[in-house]
């Protein structure tokens, strides 16, 4: 197959594209390629080596919780789908390595490991991310599980199935996105849960004064919330199971435990072939997604490194939005037309029941690494106008630069209504605006949906006066 | 009273302002006034010819709908806590002129009649809007309610605790903001409620398509709703109440009437003293809220035009929101700071029971009278991903400028989280964007707030592309 494929591009004269990675950057990219190409004109061959391809990894949470029910539901394009419009989709099929110079890549069939060579005209390097597994003792006992992928999904439900008779205590480690997500998951199974924490507050993706209201509506949800806790050893029983999780200042029962403690970009093949790594080990691109200095390889999604355009700095940013919207510019390039990705401003949004937080540009930490010098204000509003029945209580923080008044970012933690307003930010943070020039944004109100200020202008007000009188 | 006060100002030294009209834009340039000057520097005199002080007029739908329970509820400031704050607030007194070689107002009380005059070294004028009484017969029967003040909001209530006995008949004249809203309220309430509307479909701040969708949904609501109808007559008993609303094709049975067919700029005043009044008839300011040529004149609220930023034309807008901020930048000013308010984008948001309405930027209509080409896209997406539950359809409609792609204006139909999405699109007009730079933007994304590519970048995607290719 290797060798016929070989042949068959040079004889054809028909470019190739292959696809590293069949989820979401990389098939979108393929998809948006044959938009513009047909396949008289382009080959597209993707390579996967899991079973699934375009599925919404951001949804596993709600199917392991039961909000969703089926596996397939997460599923946006089947194999099948991608295949009917000509993409020659290999799943099960993992490359091995990506030659430069002679402009191919080794494969092998997970199944068989029967091994082929492919040759490319324009290479998308979509390989993902891998979820960090701490080598501890027991990290590998039966009941501890990842939830990266659908079969880490499919695993954990199994497990849950299994031993639900046992015992229902379930802890969660990790406590950014994944780990309050699955938090609540395990909740709605009926589960008792502990949150094992590395920081001094969950979501280190706010400052820890807002992380600190996440910690007491965790507790309030009936969450057990352990913080400054390293989790050093998973005790099991004797056949194997995991029974405890272990930290230096005590010992957790579990029946279950969920690993949820961050990813890396999955870079081997990339830094293998001596393809250029950021700092956080991602891909380096350039705004059209083109690896830098590859003229004709893009790489997109949870591999690649983002350019922050709040501090100017290369992020690692492994989130679904901006996987499709990067497979949209690379396929867009790839297929013969110009598209750019201009980088993120940093917006984050997840709920644990009925807690909505959310995020985007800089935490103080990340305005101080940055050398910038700024200003911090905290306002607590409600989500409709007072005397509206529902409207539930919002607390926004607001960043904005000393003297230039230019906002850095807000952290909006709150219910029904709170985690969605933090769009209002991040369209002001792409376009440069000052908190003063905030405070006079024309925003929907009626009693329904807002205050007459809307709590984001009133973080706005507070942020735009203290600029002033600094 | 008026001589004393008249020498106390020629005596103290101490500048005195005078606000006309005691609602939002009035009483939020008072208190801001008194925030930077204390009563030894400021004397603030405010007339008020009603009952009540700084209420939320937009919340009167909700009250007079029972979500609401109590009136003062919507009274964000009484008389009595601004008077503890040093404002000389007089109710139930009426301006009858402004003198401006004089500087000073005339006002009388409404109950005794007694006359006064004060003198002022500022002046803010903050007179609100009156609603449109259409002249027909029938138009001052028993039964016949505008909903413009709270005074207005009490009769309507007392009249349906009255009346509900005889019949549950509502005709709402209008299908604007407060016709949609009080259909809700008449629909709590237990009414069977029609709605005459002048325009082809409801909802003529939206373009007729999208207005159609808020047609079909208050339809699927029970709500009854005459297009293309002119009002001509009402009908009453020989008790004099109301019994029928008569249209041109038609009869509508009604036990109770709502007016709801929008407002003018009350500027009787600052026309018989000679202020500059625009097209609409609000009194024009310039970007610190003075009255044009008025160094010391102030005017904003609904008694104003204000600067579309889209469109560069002045525009007549009566929001709280709108009023609230005119005031906080008038008090800066009066009160010796500095402030300014840029214009609106003409955002605005509603709802009628669980349907949601939004709007921002110009209408179709509104770009051909600015003289704009451009092209118009409209989709279908989700409040949240497919497969999450309570996943609900939105239609989003975007129009941008041929050629330059700049962002024209956007609508959003659709049920919960449709609404306030418009912010994003408000944001971005401000910023001046184009559809293509908003494709990228960096927006909140999990499956319980959005699909992995919001509704409104699924718009601003499929504009840029129709731009592109024209």
């Amino acid at each position: 197959m290797s060798i016929s494929e070989s042949a068959r591009h040079g004889a054809s004269g028909r470019e190739r594209l292959v696809v590293i990675g069949a989820d979401a950057a990389g098939m979108s990219a393929a998809s948006q390629a044959r938009r513009l190409k047909g396949p008289e004109e382009l080959d597209i061959v993707a390579f996967e080596r899991g079973h699934f391809t375009s599925y919404s990894a951001c949804g596993i949470p709600y199917w392991v919780g039961g909000d969703v029910t089926e596996r397939d539901e997460l599923i946006a394009r089947t194999p099948e789908e991608h295949r009917a419009r000509g993409i020659d989709l290999r799943l099960r099929t993992e490359v091995t390595a990506i030659d430069l110079g002679r402009q191919g890549v080794h494969a092998r069939d997970v199944d068989s490991g029967a091994e082929s060579w492919t040759s490319y005209d324009k290479l998308v390097i979509a390989t993902g991310a891998r979820p960090i597994r701490p080598e501890m003792p027991g990290a590998d006992a039966e009941g501890v599980h990842g939830v990266q992928t659908l079969d880490d999904g499919q695993e954990l439900l199994d497990t849950l199935t299994r031993t639900r008779a046992r015992g229902r205590h379930a802890v969660v480690v990790g406590a950014g996105y994944i780990g309050v997500e699955m938090a609540e998951a395990l909740i709605n199974r009926g589960y008792l849960v502990t949150v094992v924490n590395r920081g001094s507050e969950p979501m280190s993706t706010l400052d820890p004064d807002m992380g600190r209201l996440v910690h007491r509506a965790m507790e309030g949800l009936g969450i057990t919330m352990v913080n400054d806790a390293e989790v050093t050893e998973l005790l099991t029983h004797e056949d194997g199971r995991v029974r405890a999780v272990v930290t230096p200042d005590g010992e957790y029962p579990a029946d279950v435990v969920v690993l949820g403690i961050g990813v890396r970009p999955e870079t081997g093949l990339a830094k293998a072939a001596g393809l250029p790594l950021g700092a956080h080990g991602g891909l380096l691109t350039d705004l059209a997604m083109r690896v830098r200095g590859h003229e004709n390889i893009w790489a997109g999604g949870d591999c690649v490194e983002v350019l922050d355009l709040v501090s100017g700095q290369e992020r690692h940013i492994p989130l679904g939005t901006h996987a499709n919207k990067h497979g949209q510019i690379i396929g867009t390039n790839a297929g013969g037309g110009y598209a750019t990705f201009p980088g993120v401003v940093g917006t984050a949004v997840s709920k644990v029941c009925d807690l909505e937080i959310a995020r985007t540009g800089l935490r103080e930490k990340d305005a101080r690494r940055a050398g910038l010098k700024f200003e911090t204000v905290t306002i607590e509003s409600t989500s409709r106008a007072g005397y509206y029945p529902g409207a539930s209580p919002m607390t926004v923080k607001m960043l904005a630069e000393r003297r230039t008044g230019r906002l850095l970012g807000v952290q909006i933690v709150g219910r029904e209504g709170a985690g969605k307003r933090v769009d209002i930010a991040a369209v002001a943070l792409t376009a440069g605006m000052t908190a003063e020039q905030m405070t006079t944004l024309d925003l929907g109100y009626a009693p329904p949906f807002s205050p007459v200020w809307d709590p984001v202008l009133v973080a706005a007000r507070k942020a735009a006066a203290k600029v002033r009188n600094t």
